[in-house]
């Protein structure tokens, strides 16, 4: 689909929510944004910017003339670290995205300890200073080239545990998506169990046969699937919840749901 | 006083109106914005940025450290036009700076003939494209540097005019305001009689015997005056509202108000 | 052909002249670029920005994920024009593409007369503040959408009319390229007949043959032709100058060299 | 002074600099510049930016308005790492101003093993992904608050050291300037004993009588003393070369000049 479909079209879109988000913990999100998409095979382009999405007029081009079979977006909203292009999700490794949304409690006291925990060799590749970039290199340490779940599973329980020794109660809270292009894992979990909403669309041929009129509906395969902080529109039906402590899996037309639970060292 | 005293330190500083503003006709005023101060006599410097003010962190280092007498700030909410430089307020002249919350309807019809009536002298001296610019010009091109009240009255006469043979109902929202860095004038006016907020501090002295505990009010001297689109905080008795249809004169310890009105072309 | 083939991995790639241009008016034109491309039938995208293009990371993830039919890319160093997207090359209108090298001589001078002049539907679509754009404008008021040789023909005639009223001995100095997105027409005039330099390439088909070995020729389609300010590499055989005063026409595999004489209002 | 007289007024000020650098090892350098200056007492305001210190239009501005009685100022060329504020110099830590010419070679295969051996209570208030601010943090973490020499000196042969134990037999190059705001020190010294340029002006009330029409000596005051990495003009007399393995101490009017050598570790 083209990208535009996704982040302009429909009415509660993407761009729409950098502005007025209703289920995000904050309102606006205007402190830069991501695009992440594959145009054939191999390793994903990345487009990200520090202004806000709703007045990027190089995104709403790029959107306008580019198609694409899996597209991960983000928009960001700082906890403090700076406003830069390289703090900016999706994080990309090779052929992997990586975009989280929510917090390392108290990041300033735990990243030294979380900094050292990861792979030598991918030290230097961290580019900006945020924590969700650092979560992607722990769970990259963690063999998520290998095996998402569990790596998010162990980095999720490195975390926590270095969390807990500087006496933070809550360490993380967290929605992540991560892709290789093929097969898309997407995460809810939060350390107080209060994660925030995370979303996944249902079978497109049988909502386009309920809603027959609804354009953004036409322009979807029937193997496409959306998961999303929240819903795009208000179709009845359109949007299952992915609930607290789970992952789902998406790959080609199926999404198989799954429990999730941290991994201690 | 240090710029940071205005933009930042207050409850509901301009800064923080970036992000939430109560008052305004947008909650989010995130597409740049500018502030003109005077450091000595003559030309007033302008500093002015496309990111949303509440992330730019030289705004925020400048402000720290940077004394002036006399200060203009604003937050910007496009109402179309390119989020650029050239299109944030303040805008400058020689020695005067204008800003103008507010917007001349249907400024895409009207543009050509409001240019055409812009002093061939000054017209190469546009450099965006916003009706806030070419209301500015147009108030130049009508005496500005000679009697502010006059030249905006006329601008504002002319406009309404142009706007009304283009079949526009209510060709204008407005306040406005304009300093040569001794005197301010601030301005309230719309077609529709129904113009954005808009108030003025009262006496500081008087204030600061009712809030011995206010650090802002230590920092500023007897002769402050402080002209806002919204109140920076909840000090009962220190802001008066400019009443529709009116304009304030600023200079020194003084403020008068006048009754304002359009004259036609 | 993937823009990057075009951008980056040339030798003397356009990137590469941004830094250090070895034919142009200017050694660096880091005062922000542009590129637009076709992706299928209609409008193209533009993507432009106004950082150095050497170090826009945004425009090497584009380049390595982008193919395209038709490619315009532009590298400005500013005659004094503010460095912003909206005077950057190229611009657009509707299907159309424009860009020039060169300049209006004393621009300031005969601005408002050029302007005067824009068709008054097409006036307030001018977003900038450049020569170039105002060139385009008047090229559409022309009729470049009808018969791009002869609107040209007659916006520079118009150009060097208006100059020489205001004393300005040599009103232009020009390179422009125009596209339809099927159809490409470049141009090379100044007043001083000493323009700046453009090239295009020959029939790849015989270059492939020639050198069997350089990987760029093998990206090429055989009806691929590339028109330049400066040669891309140092193949031999691979270039022609279009000569002064002259323009070509590029369809498909063809291309059509012709003399070009402003035509005087 | 005001920051414009050393930074747009000279003949070969930074800013010219940016463009055609004489002395550099790169003759562009636009990939972002910052100021760093003292207003009154305490912390330094900094203004830093990713764009060109060519077409900065508010480094232009903030230059003209701007008094202070010491400067700091940097123009970038990357040697890698991204194009964001939080790498541009100077770089800040309290009261302190560090600013780096050079490069830590191989940064990336040493980048961890330096990481490691910053102040575990300062690592996490590294902001960028520098060499030079992973010097400055060095220094700090040897001692620059209390003797900059010395910490200097440590930090340097701790960085030599880790080179050289990952086989890189010419670890560091550098000019480097770190200032308290009342004394300011200037470092030149390499593995290679092969230095960028460096200088320091001689007494300025001589250099009046010399040149009574020079503007730029008017502005300054007696005590001025200016450090470089190119002189700012061509007056005679007016620069003296800091040699190879020496540092300068600047305070008040004075200038003292001492050998440089790493201390290992």
């Amino acid at each position: 689909m083209r990208l535009e479909d996704l982040l302009f079209k429909p009415k509660n879109s993407l761009v729409m929510q950098s502005m007025h988000s209703k289920m995000g913990a904050t309102t606006v999100n205007g402190d830069g944004f991501g695009v992440g998409w594959y145009a054939d095979e191999g390793r994903p382009g990345v487009y990200r910017s520090t202004e806000p999405a709703w007045n990027d007029s190089n995104l709403r081009e790029l959107s306008g003339v580019t198609q694409s079979r899996r597209v991960f977006a983000h928009i960001r909203a700082t906890t403090g670290t700076a406003v830069q292009q390289t703090n900016c999700h999706p994080f990309r490794h090779e052929d992997r995205l990586w975009m989280h949304n929510g917090v390392l409690t108290d990041f300033h006291q735990v990243k030294r300890d979380l900094a050292l925990a990861v792979d030598p060799d991918l030290f230097a590749d961290i580019e900006g200073s945020t924590d969700s970039e650092m979560f992607f290199f722990l769970a990259l340490t963690f063999g998520l080239r290998d095996d998402p779940p569990a790596a998010v599973a162990r980095a999720v329980g490195f975390i926590e545990e270095t969390g807990r020794r500087h006496g933070i109660a809550e360490p993380i809270q967290m929605t992540v998506a991560t892709t290789d292009g093929a097969t898309t894992w997407a995460f809810r979990y939060s350390s107080a169990h209060q994660s925030r909403s995370l979303f996944h669309s249902t079978d497109v041929s049988t909502l386009r046969a309920q809603y027959p009129d609804n354009p953004t509906l036409h322009d979807l395969s029937d193997d496409a699937r959306l998961v999303v902080s929240e819903p795009l529109g208000d179709l009845q039906g359109a949007w299952r919840e992915v609930p607290e402590s789970s992952y789902v899996v998406v790959h080609g037309a199926g999404e198989d749901l799954h429990p999730f639970a941290p991994v201690a060292p």
